[in-house]
Formats: C-alpha cells, sequence, structure tokens
C-alpha cells in the first residue's frame, strides 16, 4: 500500500498548479499550495501514508461531517432532517438565493453552510463554550486523537471575514428556522472549521465512518452504525459542493472536502482515506486531492456504484 | 377642494376591509386599521384635509425619500447612482435572491430596502447619532416642522424583528457593496422607519418635492430642483414597491408608499398629497390610500403620463 | 426647431462608436451602424427633421406599442390586463426564468417578447392573414401613411432565428397563458417585428399617442384618449427593457425602443419624437437614440416627472 | 425470495392512497391507481415476482437510461458530458430556470427531461426512424424481450400535451446547446417515453446494470462495464428526480423511476429489481414503488452506501 500512494503523490504533484489556494479567508490565503499528501487507513492492515503527511491545515468543511455525526447522535435523524433537507444541489456551497427560492427556505442538506449552521444550532449545549467542546470532541474521537485544537489564527481570521456565513444565518432566522443567538452559533462554526488536523487524522475519521461507526485505532464505538453509514450517504450526494454528481462518477466514494485543502472518504467496510493539497478547483475541491482519490479508487476498485 | 377630499375619503371609508395591517414588526400590528386621511398641499392654495388628519403613524419606507433626497444632495447622484441602480423591479422590496442573482450584486433601486441601507451608508456623517440627525433634520424641513421625532416602541419593535434587513445588509457587505458598521447602519434604518408623522406632513413632504424643492409652508429651498427632480422619476417608477407599474397606470403619480399605511405624492408644480391608512394589499401598499389617490387623480385629472 | 435638431444631431453624430448593431438576427447585422436621425412632430408646428431622415429600419420592439394599442381597442383594458401585467421589471427582454418563477406565470408587461405574444393572441381575427393586416393597419394609421410594409428579408431572417421566443411561447402554452396555434402566432410577431419605418413614421407614431390618439396628420382619431394614455404610461414604466428606469431619470418621456436602432417618444400635448441609430447599447437601446433624446428633452424641458 | 417478495407486497398494498396518477399527460390518468408490483432477477438465482406482475405501463422516464447507455456506447463518455452535466439538482425535472441562470445552459444531468432530450440528439442516426428504433432495440436488449412496442395511446396523448417539453427544446436550441430538427428528437423522445414494460421487464433491465452490461437473461453483452458503472452511478445520484438525495438515505440503490409508475433499480453485483405502482408522491416518484424498495433494502441489506 505505502509503495501504491507513493507512485499515486508522485503522479499528482503537479495538479495543484491547476488550482488556487482559498483566498477569501486571508489566514487560508498563507498556506502552502503544493502541499501534496496521503494517507489510509485500510480496516485489515492499518494505517500508510505518502506525501506530506505532516502538513497541517484546518478541517473547514470536513468538520460539518463530524457536527452531522454529532447532531445525528444528540438528536436523532427526525429532529435533524426536519431542520435540513438530504437533497445535493446544483447551487453554489454559501448562496441565499436557493434558499429564499425554495419554500420552506430550509437549507437543502446538511453540508453546506447554511445547512451546518442550523445543525449546530440543534446541538443540545446551551452554551457557546459547551456547544463547541462537544464538537472537537468529536473530532477527536473520529480522529483517534486525544484533542484536536482550533488554529486561532484561522479562526479569528474567519470570523473577520464571515459577512456572507452571517447573511445566511440572519436569513434563515428571518424565516424561523433557526433559533439561538446568532454570533454565538456562528462563532461554534467558525472554530469547527478551524480545527487543525493532517491527512492521517482525515484517514482515521474516514475509516471510522468505514467500520460503521467504530474507531479502528481506539476500538471505541464512536457513533452508531446506522448515524455512520446516513453520514456516508450524505458525502457520497452532497460531499463535495456542486461537484458532488461528477466525483461519484469519477471516483464513486462517500467523501468530503473543505477549503482548507482537505479531503476524507469512508470506503464501506475497506478503508479511510485522507488527502491534503490546499490548491482548489472552481468548485472549491482539492485539485491534488482529487488526482489521487481517483488515481487510488481505480487502481484498489474502491468505487461503490 | 375640502368638499372634494371629503368625497374621496367618504367614497373610500370601507376600502380598509379588503387589506391587513402589517404583521411582521408587532409594534405595527396595533395601528387602528380602519384610520383613513388625506391632506393636499395645493401649491397655489394651501392645506386642506379630510378624515383622520391626526392620525399618527411611521413613515416606514416614505422615510427612504428622505434619505434619498439627502444623500443627492450630500454625496451627488454620480455617487449615488454608482451604489444603488435606478431600475424597477418586480420583486419583493425584501428579496435577496434578486441581488445574489445580478451582478454586481448591488441594489436594483434606493427605494428597496437594500438599496435605502445602502442609500444610509453613503452619508458623509461618521458617527450614527449625526447620521440620524441629519435625516431627522431633512424630514423636518421637507415636511415643514420644528422636529419630526422617532415613535421609540416602533424603533424597538422594529430592531428586535428586522433579521430579514440584516441578512441584507450582511449580503451588501459579503459582496464588497456596503460599508462601515453594520449594526450602526441599520440602527439609522430603523429609527428613520420608526419617524413619526401626519397625513399632513407628507402632503408638505410632497409639495416640497412638486415646488422643486422648495417647502412651500417654511419658503426653505430644501433641496435643488434638480434633486427633487430625480427623487420624483424614482418615485414614480419604484415608489409602490412591486405594484408601481399598475399604480402609474391606474393612479399616474409619483408617489411612496410605507407599510405604516402612508404614502406621500407630488404632483409636479401642482400639488403635494398625503394619505394614510394602515390597512395594506398583498403588495404592501395601503388600500384606503391608492382608492382614495385613484380618485384624487380621476377628479383632479392629475396624471402625468 | 429643424435648427435645434440640426445641432443634436451633430453632436450625437458619433456616439454610435459606443454600441452595436444586433447580430443575433443576420438581417440586421447588415444595417448601416453610423445611421443618425431625427424627427419631431410638434402638435403645434409640425414636423422637423435632421440626419438620416430617410433611414429605413425595421420597427421590432416599438410594433409592441401598436399591438398594444390595437388590442386594448379591441379587447379593452380588462382583458388585455388580466392576460399580461402592467410591471416594468428588472430581467432582460427574452428572460423565461422570470416567467417560471413568479407565479400566475403571466408576462410582466405587455412590452417584453413574452407579452408582445400574448397581446397578440388575445386579438379577435382568426386568421393568421386578417391578425397581421390589422396590425400592420393600425401601424399605418398611427404613422399615418397609407401602408407599411413588411421588410420580407428581415421577416424571414427573424423568422429564422427566433428559438428563444419559441421557447417562450411554448412555455406560455404550457402554462396555459397561451392559446391558439403557436407557429400562427408567432408569424405575425415575426411580421409585425419587420414593419419598416423611418424616424419620421415614428415621430407621427409618437405625436398620435402625444395628442390623446387622434393622428396630428390625418386627423382621424385612431385610439380613444384612455388607451393613448395607457400605452404612453406602460410606455414610461416598461418602454427601455430593463433601460427604463435609468431613461426615467435621464430622459423623462414615455418611449418605446426597438433593436432595429429605432425609437419612438410621445411628450403629452406637446409633441412625438422619432430617433434612429442602429447600434445598441448593453440592454438593447440605441446610442444614438438615448443620446439625441437626453439633448432634446434637456434643451425643450421635456421631463414629465 | 418469492416469499419475502409477497409479504413486500402485502405490506405496501395501501401506500397507494398517500399518491396521485399522473394527469397531466391524459392518457396516462387513466391507470389503475392501485396497481402494485414487484420482480427481482437475483443473479444468482433468476427471477421471482408478486403482486400486478402482469401489469403493463410506459417506462417515461425510465427510458432515459436506456437513451443513456445507448448514447454513452455510441458517441463515448466524452461526448455525451460535454453535452449534458453529471450533477444532481434540486430543481424539478422539468425547469427551464435552472437552464437559463446557470451559465453555459447545459442540462444538468441526462436523467432531467432537458438532459433526455440532448442525449437522444447525439446520437448518430439521421433519420427520427433510425433513431427510435436504435432506441427501442437497446430497450429490448437490456430487458431481454424481443421487442419492446410503443403504447400508441399514450404517445398520441403525449406528443399532444408536452407544451413544457418543446419550450425546453427551443430554450436549448436557442442558446446553442441542442441541434437537429427539434419535433423531430421531440417524436422520438415522446416514443421512448410510451414503451411499454411490466415489472419484470425493469427487473432484467436493472440486473444487465447490476451484471456490469451482460442481460443475464440472453447472456448478451449489452452495454460495457464502464458503461454500466457510469449509468448506475447517475442513477444513484440523479435517478429519482429531486428527491434523489433522500432516496440515497432511506434505500441507498441506484434505481430511475418513470411517471408511468415504474422503478428499476441495479444492486451492483446482486441484482435488478423492477418494481411498478402509478400512484406518485409529491416528487413524481411511485409511492408503491418507494415503499417496497425500501422494505427490500432493509431486508436483503441491498444498501451501497
Amino acid at each position: 500500500m505505502k509503495e501504491l500512494l507513493e507512485t499515486v503523490v508522485e503522479n499528482c504533484r503537479d495538479s495543484w498548479r491547476q488550482g488556487h489556494v482559498a483566498t477569501y479567508i486571508p489566514e487560508l490565503a498563507k498556506a502552502r499550495a503544493d502541499a501534496t499528501g496521503i494517507a489510509v487507513w485500510d480496516l485489515s492492515s492499518g494505517l500508510s501514508g505518502a506525501g506530506d503527511t505532516d502538513f497541517t491545515f484546518t478541517m473547514q468543511s470536513v468538520s460539518k461531517v463530524v457536527s452531522l455525526a454529532l447532531a445525528l447522535s444528540e438528536c436523532g435523524e427526525e429532529k435533524v432532517f426536519s431542520a435540513v433537507g438530504m437533497d445535493p444541489l446544483a447551487d453554489p456551497f454559501n448562496s441565499i438565493m436557493r434558499l429564499e427560492m425554495d419554500a420552506p427556505h430550509r437549507p437543502h442538506n446538511p453540508l453546506i453552510n447554511s445547512g451546518a449552521i442550523v445543525v449546530l444550532s440543534l446541538l443540545p449545549w446551551k452554551e457557546s463554550r459547551d456547544r463547541m467542546a462537544a464538537v472537537s470532541d468529536m473530532a477527536a474521537r473520529m480522529t483517534g486523537r486525544k484533542a484536536v485544537a482550533v488554529n486561532e489564527a484561522v479562526y479569528l481570521s474567519e470570523k473577520g471575514t464571515s459577512d456572507r456565513n452571517r447573511a445566511l444565518a440572519w436569513f434563515l432566522k428571518s424565516v424561523g428556522n433557526l433559533e439561538g443567538d446568532i454570533e454565538d452559533i456562528l462563532d461554534a462554526y467558525f472554530r469547527q472549521c478551524s480545527l487543525e488536523v493532517t491527512c492521517g487524522d482525515l484517514a482515521v475519521l474516514g475509516a471510522t465512518l468505514a467500520a460503521d461507526g467504530t474507531n479502528p485505532v481506539t476500538g471505541e464505538r464512536v457513533v452508531s452504525p446506522r448515524v455512520a453509514r446516513v453520514v456516508r450517504t450524505i458525502m457520497a450526494t452532497c460531499g463535495m459542493y456542486d461537484g458532488s454528481g461528477e466525483f461519484a462518477v469519477t471516483v464513486g466514494i462517500p467523501a468530503k472536502s473543505g477549503v482548507g485543502g482537505g479531503i476524507a472518504a469512508a470506503v464501506p467496510g475497506r478503508m479511510g482515506i485522507g488527502t491534503c493539497g490546499p490548491a482548489l478547483d472552481r468548485k472549491g475541491n482539492s485539485v491534488a486531492g482529487l488526482a489521487m482519490l481517483r488515481r487510488l479508487s481505480e487502481e484498489l476498485k474502491l468505487r461503490i456504484y
């Protein structure tokens, strides 16, 4: 496996040139554009990695998987899916238009910004601090680390530039689909986006979902098999923003990307995969990550369809 | 004239039954639904009135005419119309969708919510207090009163329920079309909406615009003839929300309505008209106001088209 | 007047360089881009002209004024305005989106393509030939000519390239807002767009509307004063496509433009104006026409607002 | 298996009461609303069925799978996916708005109406008759029947009422995304929608896709393994109209529904499933079909995610 991963990295090393590091959050713009790394946690043989496996980056939208898993566990499917839908959509991840156009103005799925903000608001902790503690604890349990820390510089940068997310949140509140203190919820949202990880962490996170909710490193049952499966399904249909349909055809694995450059993928019953590569394509997905996952999926016949 | 106005009020007294008092701002919901009043300031013969001329109500969107006149005077047409458009539009007054759909995400005109918020942000006063003082001073000068006061109960009610306007403001900020402190600008916006007047005040305001900017009560030149004409034109094409086109055909006078139930109209060179009637139609215009203006326009042949 | 018009043409001769001749209908693309002409029919002093007053061009959307006047006369306001709205809108003239987005999927006004197609379908003649004869007869009566002929080359070109109009028509039919044979109605539409005129013809057409429906050349009452006024009003709010709001501010006269390069304007009680200049701005309005009307409106204080 | 299917039918027999037979095509409205049938072709044990397995119905949108498989085989992935996208979308299957809103005005995927029309237009046969013969031949090869016949009554009914599809087609042509004779292409589209089948036929069709393109009844390799997998993937993300995301979560199998009441599903490497039940939910999917597939998926653990 290690050899295969090294070939994959080798072959995809240059793909970052076709993308651009996210710049709308100033702190993200400082990332090393050519970092390229991959890690696999095979459920039968454990961890392998290649390339920039030490490179750290923030989870960004990958964290939506964490808060979704937490909300499904804490509140149940019924509550979560009466507040957000399960529908993939062909609009950018931060579109307000879509929300206004479609009654009942409910976010289409939990992996777009508006949906993730609503998911956070459902969590049963009243205090912002407790809510955030629960999310980062879940992140730790899914990645098998003692703790996952917030990158303070990114968090502050995010907080200072997220006017669109504020607009989404106020719109949701205006139509009665978001309860609680807006700045409080957004604060938790910015913090969860700023959780810092490596591609190895994302591989374990993916493996936890692939193993029906049991973390293969710690042996802990983190979420129920049903929650794991629902999360994998939503990742498969909605995980790559409006590039989810094409990703299903070209790669064919449940996965979630983030504008920090990471992607976490879960091959049911087989393995978790984490990739990093901060240069993004037009839709916000890591160019190197897409290239490596495509290659790996072909080599190991990982497609689920 | 007085006799004519009394007939007009008599004939339109019952029209309020076809409308509903605005409820989205709790304090507005308390208004007397059947209040019906009209006042005319004829440039050659002065003031006449009939019906509930003592009824007080908040200006709401009629105040957008005041801040537009102020901004045009202080900043010039070029600055104002590079920040907001001059286009009537067939969307509700608080639509975000429209803003997102059309590059460059500039409010279509200064009389919809997003446009009025941008107009306020252009005013040259840094301090919120000074900005608001300038707006209420302009309101006083246009209505010929010493001062126009904020209805504190409505202001607080408005401030507590204007999540949609917050969404609009944050969206505008996110696309670079709104500068300054959001809550500060919105505070001024809520205050200007809460300025309290009678239909007589709106008649004088209309007459000031009809008289090319000179207040006929005080004799003060409040704005330049050019500013008065631009404001009248924008009122004619955009003043009645998405009912502006129909109003042009059925009434045919530059006018601006507010959800407080008031309408101010300006017949160029002839008169200003103010009406009140808190019951609104589906588009947010005073039902009694529309009926009275239609009647008066027919009787006095006021149409400009 | 003639002297003034010559100065106006002189000053605007070069403005065509800022526009482009319409190319989506191949035959229109052949027009002389720099043709620039203006004619005025003053209700008190008759015809004056300057520049390329011999230049012929097809009416295109100016013909929508003719069919609207005919439909209002033949079917009455109630029938016409239950089939189409009176609302200006900020969308391009051929947008389907707008129609689909807004229930009841009724064209927003009679001067956009979908609206004009519906207006034609309302006419009481069953046979396509008779319907078209009635429209060209009305064009003749409004312009004071014996007959207005179809430019066959433009008509065929139009017919061969109007797929978007076919899409609009079928959409309208699918939602129950268009009755009759689609190709038949569209044929009449393409023919009316291809009626050939000079700017002098448009000046008389405008003067007929300005004179409350009586053609000042022939003395014939072509339409009722009420129909004339309704048509003028709709021209004022919707006549210049999505540039109508700006035109009201900068020029301030009821007018209708066409992509053939013509504009017809009606100053109530004073005069009709016709201009030509095939180079169009981004919104589809004649660049030279806009420049000349702006100039003339300033010189003669023609603004109605 | 037969016993299981009988239990499934039994349990879902009443679910049709929650839906409505499609009425927009008059001939479809005549279908027996309570027909409920299911068939499974297990790749290891062959055919079983229960309920109304003799009930015949038209393929409607299920036929889009047939023409997609044909186009991918004849024209290649590159050509097909440069003409249509691969993106699921949250809009109804016949939305024009979506097409107009998103440049480059390309249908979002091959399983919505606009996409299926474009797919048909790509087929290499010039003559309408030949094109249609190729489609019905492919339907026969996928279902293992000698021939699949067009239901003439439905075809004519469809042809007479498909104004929206005509609008879609003309719009696509107007933006340069559809070549060829519109009525000709639409005729083939209406015919393919009217191909008549039973749930057993759909089970074999699904099994052919599940078996990587080899028909398990005839042993013929109908399409390549790659085409079969691409088709299965597109079915998984886009097959159930705007209910695809929810179907993935609740059922989790690649499937395609039609408003005739049929659903064809393909469980990779395991089985094909066909269901019938003409009563549809709000999104156009068979209510009984959804209920039976959900049940079967749970019982046999068919989920791919």
